[in-house]
């Protein structure tokens, strides 16, 4: 713990080092006011423990973990638009605190701004090149996503793409980018990229479940928001799966509600479904299986378990195994 | 002349074997729309061009080539949302043609392109920084620009800063990234940069003249365009400095008009106000200057007369000194 302590404060002092100002000041201000809320650096962490496992310099890995993390925020103020999401974090989003179009350049200078931190250290070329793919992977669970909210009936496969898409792939090139930056060999940086892809899937389907089952209140997010909104997450589909006809006409039909329908009446009528149809379990094992897929690859690392330790106690406190 | 067509050629079928297609389709065929439609060239002509001067190889320098011509278009998706312009090069826009999520998604994915691009050759790293230096650049011009619509007193310097860096470093990179692909020098890459800024102020000085004073009817532009939608274009500012006290109140009255105005009235009495101050001679004056110094900075480069030749025509056409 006291070496993930660490590493959480050298990338916080890296980062508050960093000059984000700049002229004119309204492309620059929402770039620091994003990047500069707190938030989970989990990105920046992936790779940092990746870096240290295989004995790379920190000091040349930092670079890429701010990569991640400067590109990380800019997804957050481009999807913020398309979502029209008033808040994150608990605080207003770009587009809302100032508007759309600021919103639209300041994440495109934050884009670029990704790749010329990627491009700092020796194996500059290779990350750019690793960020650059992501980057279009993201934009296409994006489209996926954004698409989804129009279509009849998604698929839980189709789900789980875009999902791969939008969040894991990001935490597997986060270990991949550290991997590579310390000169990790192919077959361990694709174990590495591998097991971001479980840990991500796994994430995200946790994300889901907590929308709605989470004891407390976690800032800036509403419960049930989720439902609320409409959105088809992999509760909704696996739902859809185990019910029967009765419950899954209704569940359909509450999806297709208005915003200006009693918004926890719905939350209620939806949970009361999934609770009977135990879904939350249904969705907990299959999140299982991906946590348990993960960290078959980081087994498979060519490096001693207490090589592994730092980065193998990072992500079972992110699976929920530890608290 | 033989050797620009050849190079545009070869420009023209290099981008057709590029494989612009994916899933899904609603993030890849907005893409495929924009760079696919037919357009200058400008930026890969300037690179190739570049390129051909030092002896480079052709064949690595059409990577960059692409890059820009992407970040080009990726630039042009992004700027027609703030703009909201329905038409361009004669066609709708994307944001227009789909809608402005998909314009902003489809535009960041094009970024992103543009950088697995300039990473392709073995100079990748250093094409990918300048890359990624001139993005930022143009996201500061872009946002410049946006402020100037709302901001009462634009000043002259201030305006050329902005096209500086919304149009004249994109042709200096341009022009820089062929060199770096030869692996031409430093002093060397320096004047061809500075020659890339001179030309590309003429350039968007002389942009400004035609959308007023051209007399062959530009596709998708309107006659007298940025006067209707009250752009501080250059030809404004030095009618501002040039024009009596009468006559600046009077123009500042019209460039607060709404659309909702009689058009070709405005159109034809600024003008006529124009006119009468001899605006376009002297915005003319100005753009010779500029072109002046372009091309000492040209002389400069340290080749002979016959390596320059192509990249001189070519950069003699654009700033219309020959047709």
């Amino acid at each position: 713990m006291e070496k993930i302590k660490q590493l959480q404060q050298d990338f916080a002092d890296f980062l508050a080092k960093t000059d984000f100002n700049g002229q004119p000041k309204e492309l620059y201000e929402p770039i620091a006011y994003t990047i500069l809320q707190s938030g989970k650096r989990l990105r920046p962490m992936l790779c940092l423990l990746a870096n240290e496992m295989f004995g790379g310099d920190e000091q040349e890995a930092l670079w890429p973990a701010l990569a991640l993390e400067t590109f990380h925020n800019f997804t957050l103020i481009h999807d913020d638009i398309m979502d029209k999401a008033p808040m994150r974090r608990g605080m207003p989003t770009v587009y809302q605190k100032w508007n759309a179009d600021i919103a639209i350049l300041s994440g495109d200078a934050m884009l670029a701004k990704a790749f010329q931190f990627a491009l700092k250290p020796k194996q500059g070329a290779e990350l750019a090149q690793q960020l650059s793919k992501v980057a279009i992977e993201i934009c296409e669970g994006q489209q996926m996503d954004l698409n989804f909210e129009t279509l009849g009936n998604v698929t839980i496969p189709e789900y789980l793409e875009m999902i791969r898409l939008k969040t894991a792939v990001l935490l597997a090139t986060a270990l991949q980018m550290g991997a590579t930056a310390a000169g990790a060999d192919e077959t361990d940086i694709h174990h590495l990229y591998n097991f971001g892809i479980n840990l991500g899937m796994s994430f995200q389907l946790q994300d889901d479940i907590l929308d709605l089952y989470s004891d407390v209140k976690v800032f800036g997010k509403r419960h049930g928001g989720d439902i609320a909104d409409n959105k088809k997450t992999y509760l909704y589909l696996k739902a859809l799966e185990l019910a029967s006809e009765r419950d899954r006409k209704r569940l359909q039909q509450l999806f297709t509600l208005r915003i200006d329908h009693d918004e926890e009446e719905k939350i209620e009528e939806v949970q009361s479904i999934y609770d009977r149809l135990h879904v939350k379990e249904a969705v907990e094992a299959v999140m299982l299986e991906y946590d348990r897929k993960a960290f078959e690859d980081l087994d498979a690392v060519s490096l001693t378990e207490e090589k592994k330790k730092h980065l193998r106690t990072y992500a079972e406190m992110l699976s929920g195994r530890k608290k």
